[in-house]
């Protein structure tokens, strides 16, 4: 890959996706790429004229170096001797942070330290990874942020009530102010009230970025800048990604091959299922931030028409070489329902050398694990094809913070993307309200007594019939 | 639950994927269940002859009071002051020990104790992990098993190669035999060889107890066994719970039911992916267990008449309430193929109270953090109803020892039942062969270079037309 051409150092062979390779059962064909670039022609135009209208503000973050200003003054102001930092946020207020963590920082086996703290993110509401970090960190010495485009998400305000006190309860309400951080709206909601009238530090999330688009935010920002993350790699690596992404040719737009590609295989080829599956452990996070971009943008009831569609495909996390040993059985021999999309990083860091041995493993001395690690990626993928089933390799020259930018911000705008071939919108979540209201109700918050006993009665009016 | 009446404490609420409750094209209805009925009381006798012949021997692992003696007898062996332990194995050979010690013992957040060495599973050929915690571990304090049942796993013996030279430089070849145990087949195999002819500790791994089905020998137990984990615990829970598993009537026998439902959702409604989503952080390694059992165990080319079928459900990791904000959107608007399978946890432990507070969270004041999430659950289940999209929950009463052993046997055994069911066989795995000789090809190992150049050829054939 020489860089002048591609400056993003990303490369997308979709080779074995297309019917020539795989066969036309599992793979497109010239005139449905051509159809395909039709489409493109009106799904880029459609995006972009949001994005120029300041209706969706993901795909200009990477322009804004106030954000990474920001961040590094918030960081400035921290408690300078923390070691821990407790990061409150769920769905798209921790996937993100956590992908670009985990990709660009390495593993923190011992305690944190002040220049570089050691990240938690119990995302849930479940007490037990709470309580086991509340018991174990030093209040004193850890860092509080909590994450909630909203401001009112359930699970994190409940854990902020816990934190909250357990934090005041050492260091006092003066205390909070160098170890707090509020990371949401920047006018609205009750996280942005609290943080006012609390004098906790505060960073914005544009009211145009969705949570699951704001990794280029400081809601994935600042814990990379804790981490020791390079920001300034992060958005370079983002702004040439968008500029590769806005190319009006889709044969030279990789999000525009990546949605295309994925509305094809699922719409013409039932091919419904999508495996995201990087051969680096480094990535792990990664897919698991696809899979929520994935699945809660595109799976929606209603087109923008407002007819019922029911569409979207399953986004599946995976993971090379492991899972080769877990899914790839299901992937090269049960139904013709999937796509792969391989993520191959050219270049590892740290590679280790295997050393010579005799016996039946003498062939491996001399090569590296990370070698074995692409042999073993390069020969799934052609397994795969021998037998019809589709896959899209991305190239990745080296994973730093330039290309993890690139890689958040194509995912990005194949969403977008992708939105508009399907036909609906790729920037709510209409489908979750419902599941809150029940919950409320049965919490007992005002207002929702009627769904809880809707609820009460649809439980009471089934038997017991069904249950061992 | 009573306990004299359900000895496992582990309950099976199907209603929700009945027909009665989602209507016909979500559910089942009662003539398709008396025809499950049917089916089952076929395929119970056809793995219990299996089971009886000597040829399955996962049912009756935890009636072998041996196999928690000699894990023991190993681990009072072990070198006295390891701080750390190295898990090195993958698939089957991994995801069971992370299962059991992720839910028995607490999030290790300290460096580890004598007492109890922290864990580390580094599962992949990837050499990020490896060489960070290679950088970090003290050789002399480290124990290091080593697992695969065949022996020749490529991934693992690579690994084990990088390791044993590194514990050798610094421990020699003496200190080896006590920070070394070799898991894996009795007689067979290259590491069953290296074992005896350095003289490793070993514990076995039967012969008729394939890898995903092996959670409960040595494999997951002298993990959990370091953990702190009570093994007898476990196996107790494992052996009610297979007592429970031969019931002969469908809807006395959780195993059928959790069979009998995946095989009819899937064949019978195309309600083909199996989304398990247990609303307990402890229970993630147990949904990606569960991922490689269900998914390579049934995701099969052919029947067991050698006839082409391409079948198998596709399992999908969640876990409440986390996915709420990330996979929900999709399960209760996109397409209606998803069959979720909760899991609920009754009594938490180490609960917390939310503080009270005013403002729009003080309904929450006074509430567990368990008792929202399990809000959240029932919520999220009579959403998904409400919409006829199906659902199974498990209830637990307590994740103890017992619990847990519970639910890896209630899962091996419906894995077995749904095999049968099905028509394939769910203990083999051929469709990974082709990959492994194409990457052995790829190495240059002897004897494979007619794949390699297969390959090469097949590469060179294709343009490079379909790249970005």
């Amino acid at each position: 890959m020489s860089s002048s051409s591609n400056p993003t150092r990303i490369a997308i062979d979709y080779a074995l996706a297309m019917a020539d390779a795989v066969g036309a059962d599992g793979g497109v064909s010239e005139p449905e790429l051509a159809h395909l670039e039709a489409l493109h022609a009106r799904a880029l135009p459609a995006v972009m004229t949001r994005v120029d209208q300041g209706e969706l503000g993901f795909l200009t973050l990477a322009d804004d170096s106030n954000i990474v200003a920001q961040v590094r003054e918030v960081r400035a102001t921290l408690q300078p001797d923390a070691r821990d930092a407790l990061v409150l946020g769920i769905g798209g207020s921790s996937l993100g942070a956590r992908a670009l963590c985990e990709a660009l920082s390495a593993p923190q086996l011992a305690p944190g330290t002040p220049e570089r703290p050691r990240l938690h993110f119990p995302d849930n509401s479940d007490p037990w990874v709470l309580s086991h970090l509340l018991a174990a960190l030093d209040p004193k010495a850890t860092l509080v942020l909590v994450i909630s485009k909203s401001g009112g998400t359930v699970e994190t305000a409940a854990q902020l009530l816990v934190v909250r006190e357990w934090l005041r309860a050492a260091v006092g309400e003066d205390g909070t102010r160098t170890r707090m951080v509020a990371i949401t709206d920047p006018e609205r909601g009750s996280l942005r009230a609290q943080a006012r009238s609390n004098r906790w530090l505060s960073l914005p999330i544009p009211s145009n970025v969705g949570g699951r688009f704001s990794a280029l935010t400081g809601v994935g920002m600042l814990p990379l800048c804790l981490a020791g993350g390079d920001l300034d790699g992060l958005q370079q690596g983002a702004r040439a990604m968008a500029k590769r992404c806005s190319a009006p040719s889709l044969r030279d737009n990789p999000a525009g091959l990546l949605a295309a590609l994925g509305f094809a295989h699922d719409v013409l080829r039932k091919h419904s299922v999508h495996v995201m599956m990087p051969y680096a452990d480094r990535l792990r996070a990664f897919a698991a931030w696809y899979v929520q971009l994935w699945a809660e943008s595109l799976g929606k009831r209603l087109d923008r028409n407002g007819q019922k569609v029911e569409r979207g495909p399953t986004p599946l996390p995976a993971v090379g070489a492991t899972d080769q040993h877990a899914q790839v059985q299901l992937f090269m021999e049960g139904p013709r329902d999937k796509l792969v999309t391989f993520i191959r990083v050219e270049q590892h860091e740290r590679d280790l050398v295997i050393p010579r041995s005799d016996g039946s493993e003498a062939y491996l001395g001399g090569a590296t694990l990370g070698a074995l690690l692409d042999a073993e990626r390069l020969a799934t993928s052609e397994a795969l094809a021998s037998d019809g089933r589709p896959s899209i390799t991305l190239h990745v020259e080296r994973l730093d913070a330039s290309a993890v930018g690139g890689l958040v911000m194509l995912y990005e705008m194949a969403t977008a993307l992708a939105g508009e071939l399907y036909g609906v919108d790729a920037f709510d979540q209409p489908g979750v309200e419902l599941g809150k209201r029940l919950a409320f109700g049965l919490l007992g918050r005002e207002g929702y007594a009627e769904t809880a006993a809707e609820l009460r009665a649809r439980q009471a009016a089934r038997s017991d019939r069904y249950r061992c």
